[in-house]
């Protein structure tokens, strides 16, 4: 039976045939009848959702580091001849009471014709209250600023007007470094060790970044030159190489980054082209492994304002853990790799159309339902051709390798289980079973999609580090369970919570109290882009966190060993009906 | 008679005879009896004697705005692993109570290596107690700075320690803008028409500014990266084209500069290839026409801490006055052109070897004693071939008007006297006459070197604008004379003063109150290097002194006009044997 009404007299007469087709239906008119997970259109939400890397929008309190003000400046005579900085000063002091002002240079460059061709009303931009850094003819208000994520694998640029705390436009892509090295591990090691290494790796990530700033600004009609402040978060690997600060010390014994504490830095100096006197802000980094991105994810998820314990997990190429509450932060990094992402998966890719994101399989049948990225419904319901399936993204693979154990494909070790027969499970090219999740025909690539025994192995290790990584945390915090579980990350916001918990990425709780929250070290950078008090705050929550080195610690490696085992069944099986997909629709 | 008394008995034995043939005396033994000038060997005085733009070493207290601090930090370990830069700032919190520092960005690209390299301990470089600006591994006391004096016609540089306020070298160059325009107003010209005009002066003065710092540090052994601090003065036009900032509306009415204040900009942002964290420091302009080079006068000179009214005529391509005392003080520009300098002079030159830079007329028989620079003595005593005379140089100019104007050659308003008969008479080729200096025999370049009606045009309209500017101050100060007259700057060094005096350069003044201070805004600019007070001092007295627009005084064009007259003699005729020469030995 449906667990949900048929379809009503005024639903019938108010949606079309084809919307009914999709499974919508209308909030005020369908009943609900069972376990059901329901999803909004992206036309019915507050805002348009975008791929992958999004923030989640809240109302944030809007206090820039940046802001314009309109001037009208007494034009210089034979009777007043002072300079037109000094002028400038002069009417910022009386009519804002800014006092001990600086000019940026370029903008000093700009100012004597700026005036004229204004007729002596400009606007100027003010960072800080400190320092002139740009100067305008004529009125303007709009006022742009960057909050940018580097992750390891992907960066993701956000695009807000500073006057209204918008998010105007959005931009992702890959990091270019990973040319260079998938982790990083092997980026510090081509940094320190390759000739230019360190400069190749600055000017790939600066390059990329300007690119994401032209289409970014290009999609609203505006230019990287509008951009007055930036705001960069970044593992501190990736801190350092946007800075081009060598890593060298971060990749070895005490792991000691360059710099801790937030820097400003001119964007031009780095190579940034936006506004040429627009500064960038770097979030303080917390240690060596543990970065400016997690004091983003921490402002923005602010653990330390709650009574209870979370335990907050940001999932990348390296996963990063908070545990805590008001009393007491811990801080970890775990070195997942970049599994999660699609990479060292035989046919591991990233969230992309094509991507497989959705894995179920009939216990009975061990038949695969699977759902690829650019598609609406699973792949029964497209003809051979149309599915297009190209490999496997994170979610994907943790949906795979959380159904292939629920139905006893894979052992609580690991291995295949051999003694099942189905036409899915094959040998593969290192004589080691693998498990056919699309085959050839279905494919766009021409060859069965699988899961190999060495991509379970891949993931045993990922998920192992993060679950061992919240044990030894728990431990030392002295707690057994967290109260509640925030996933974070490009990859937690698309992760099916119940596959995940499944497979054991981290450490039991309420499914009620698992959420996921996007990309919580954007939307901390955000934060810190549109409000002071962010950054301040982040400055001083970073000197209160404690940083737990893994590694170090006594029951680590008998942790980690546990820790790759997949746990028992915590709740044996929900029907695929209450999974969420992408429509209402329910899959039977 | 000699004005000297014989050698006595102690000189013969201690002096060479070589010694005693270049005029050789010692200030124990020589009787003085009469009038003399005494040259002081360069080996006798307390530093070496450079050519022309030397400035005037004075004992100078010594804050400088950077300082450098040993640092001994205790190393990283797991158990602190507080990031490099958080390190540094706590130890000098800690060790020089500094507190609220920055660190340069380019020295934070190098801490970490430097750390390491150096086992913790370092030299760091601090600017203004604010910002580090550079680490160094190990102890490194040696700290540099410079002083540069940019003019519209040559640039010289001095290089400071700061450790010790010890001139270490001193350079001097054309200024290789000369190529796009010989003043001020022709390089405006050449700045806001030209297709990247600004960009190509620019470009030019750095680039010259760079060749000397070599060639300076190169002399002591060190290199432009040792400089850590520079201060920079010019002429407003000269300040803007160094900076790159539009010297368009300096050229216009209300001639307004695009900044007064003081600027602290880094070398880097400018071209300048210094130590990479250092800053450039840029004394305030006074206004459009009266610049920071004018505010180092002043602050070297400081007649606002006199009773006597001081008269400080700065002669270069454009000449700049300041008149005044504790109570009050005016500036002004005149607009002398590059007569001074030797352009716009048929056989003008550039005081360099071969000039003719003194110059003598027998009144009874026209005949030319004249002393070429390279040579120490008159060239009467020289072989034809070895004279080699090349041109004249702006002090051979004033002498020769001088000496025609006193002997009757020139007449009261400037014309040449062809009633006199002289072979050194004739007709030039402009069919007007000109007065032969020097027979081509005696030259390096076969002909004969002239003076021409119209070189004689060009004095006169130089002397005359700075006469008229002085006269024209006076009257605003309610002062008929000066109580001294100060000329400052390349060439003022070098003038003779009672030929000044003839010709008119300035209102008479008793000749024991003429000084001649060398380059006066050079001092000023190493003044504002070595001691912090002195910049507070600048910004202080520039916003004191009260610029006044001679071309818009009523008086102006009448005084212009009387100005370019010669005066009547006031001291008729001083023997040329009591004329400054550069030995001892009388002239008979």
């Amino acid at each position: 039976m449906s667990h949900l009404s048929p379809l009503s007299a005024s639903e019938l007469s108010l949606l079309s045939a084809e919307e009914r087709a999709t499974g919508l239906r209308l909030a005020c008119e369908a009943i609900i009848r069972g376990p059901l997970l329901v999803y909004v259109p992206a036309q019915s939400q507050r805002s348009q959702q975008t791929v992958r890397k999004t923030v989640t929008e809240s109302a944030i309190p809007i206090c820039p580091a940046v802001r314009k003000v309109s001037l009208k400046l007494s034009p210089a005579t034979m009777d007043d001849g002072e300079g037109d900085a000094d002028r400038l000063f002069k009417c910022l002091s009386e009519a804002h009471g800014l006092s001990n002002l600086h000019i940026d240079f370029c903008a000093l460059r700009q100012l004597s014709d700026v005036l004229r061709q204004s007729n002596w009303q400009i606007t100027a931009t003010i960072w800080m209250d400190r320092e002139v850094i740009a100067v305008e003819p004529s009125v303007s208000s709009m006022i742009l600023g960057a909050a940018v994520d580097i992750g390891t694998t992907t960066i993701a640029c956000y695009i807000a007007d500073l006057a209204t705390g918008k998010i105007i436009a959005t931009e992702s892509a890959m990091n270019p470094q990973v040319a260079y090295g998938e982790d990083v591990l092997s980026r510090i090691g081509f940094a320190t060790q390759e000739p230019d290494g360190l400069k190749t790796l600055q000017s790939a990530i600066v390059g990329e970044l300007n690119r994401l700033l032209v289409s970014a600004t290009d999609e609203v009609g505006l230019k990287p030159e509008d951009i007055m402040d930036l705001v960069v978060v970044g593992n501190t690997t990736m801190h350092h190489l946007f800075l081009g600060l060598t890593p060298r010390y971060i990749g070895r014994s005490p792991f000691t980054p360059a710099i801790q504490r937030a820097a400003n830095i001119k964007a031009r100096e780095l190579g940034v082209a936006v506004n040429r006197g627009a500064y960038v802000h770097l979030l303080p980094n917390e240690a060596g492994f543990v970065g400016a991105d997690n004091v983003g994810v921490m402002i923005a998820e602010k653990p330390y304002l709650r009574d209870e314990v979370s335990l907050i997990i940001d999932i990348g190429t390296n996963g990063e853990i908070l545990l805590g509450n008001k009393n007491r932060i811990l801080s970890a990094s775990c070195a997942t790799g970049p599994a999660f992402e699609g990479a060292h998966i035989a046919f591991g890719m990233r969230a992309a159309p094509g991507a497989i994101e959705r894995v179920r399989i009939d216990p009975a049948t061990l038949e695969v339902l699977f759902k690829v990225i650019g598609k609406n419904e699973w792949q029964t319901l497209y003809s051979s051709e149309e599915i297009g399936a190209r490999g496997i993204c994170g979610s994907g693979i943790i949906d795979a390798i959380a159904e292939m154990f629920r139905c006893g494909i894979i052992l609580k070790n690991g291995k295949m289980n051999t003694d099942l027969i189905s036409p899915r499970i094959i040998v593969g090219r290192d004589s080691r079973p693998e498990f056919v999740l699309a085959w050839a025909q279905e494919t766009a690539i021409g060859a069965n999609i699988t899961i190999s025994t060495s991509d379970i192995r891949a993931v045993q290790l990922a998920k192992g580090a993060l679950y061992c990584g919240a044990k030894i945390l728990l431990k030392k915090y002295g707690v057994a369970v967290p109260d509640r579980v925030v996933l974070a990350g490009a990859f937690g916001s698309y992760i099916d919570k119940e596959s995940a918990l499944a497979i054991g990425l981290f450490p039991s709780c309420p499914i009620e109290q698992v959420h996921s929250v996007g990309n919580a070290a954007g939307k901390g950078a955000l934060l810190a882009l549109l409000n002071l008090n962010e950054r301040a705050e982040a400055e001083h929550v970073v000197t209160a966190v404690e940083y737990v080195e893994l590694a170090m610690e006594p029951d680590f490696e008998r942790e980690f060993y546990q820790a790759m085992q997949f746990p028992h069944m915590i709740d044996p099986v929900a029907s695929c009906t209450s999974r969420q997909v992408r429509k209402t629709q329910p899959i039977t």
